[in-house]
């Protein structure tokens, strides 16, 4: 088991677009996934990444305070048995590109997302301890790592596009 | 993704238990298994069998009149890792001794149940498809591949000890 800790944010503006084109490092893929189950206390996620493939399990968020730190367990599966499990998943399935932005010692992971959630832009950091700086990008906006809707496997349910704004 | 196509009896009587002694190949291991997702859509399972552990997931029975043909993708997993991973699972676990049983060309699961579900005794063969024949041992029943109570993702919320009998 891993422990996964990680804070997420808005973006501020339009700057990470450089950074994910001018960062020595900086890449994109695709990603398509689904949740075989969205419980927050058994999340079973199946994700296509590119050219890789990976089951993984979360446990419900607990630790400190901030309560940002939950196991996590990881598999690499064939992409063609993601592609047949994201269709037993539920539906819709989340679609977005990820830019992965090395900044400062830290790898930052901004999702763009499409469909339902176009429009939401969302960066995050992974950290080794909940205490853990981090130098906060130029582009950086609020914080919302305590905001449930903007969990993956909450925004199946509550797009994005169908929120009060 | 593999089809897994079986059959389910009960046993009409003991004699399972002297060819689990007595038959060339057979052999017993414990289980314990639990679900992450117990929806019949997507079942999750993790599974410690002996020294191995798997994550399976399985979609919902379709197929022929018979209905008991259902897609299945099986990984092997640290037992470490499934030890862990049962703690996430829905409560309570699903605890029995599986003894495997050659008869005639087939192997013969005979699922010998404890805690919640003590008392129940089921025999399983798993088929390459709907319509093979196979040799019924003397001690197999009544035939229960299509009664949902049955399911082990059902023992949970159902267990045998609450059934009317």
């Amino acid at each position: 088991m891993g422990i996964e800790i990680e804070r997420k944010f808005l973006v501020a503006n339009e700057g990470w677009r450089q950074d994910a084109e001018n960062t020595p490092g900086a890449h994109s893929t695709l990603m398509c996934q689904g949740y075989l189950s969205s419980n927050a206390d058994r999340i079973v996620r199946v994700r296509i990444d590119g050219e890789q493939a990976f089951l993984t399990i979360k446990g419900r968020a607990q630790g400190g305070i901030d309560n940002i730190s939950r196991g996590e367990w990881e598999y690499p599966i064939p992409v063609a048995d993601a592609q047949d499990l994201l269709k037993l998943c539920e539906q819709p399935l989340i679609e977005k590109t990820r830019y992965r932005i090395p900044h400062e010692g830290h790898v930052w992971e901004v999702d763009e997302f499409f469909a339902e959630n176009a429009g939401l832009i969302v960066a995050e950091v992974e950290l080794e301890s909940e205490q853990q700086a981090f130098a906060r990008p130029a582009w950086l906006g609020e914080e919302v790592s305590h905001d449930k809707r903007y969990a993956n496997a909450n925004l199946l349910r509550h797009p994005f596009s169908q929120w009060d704004k």
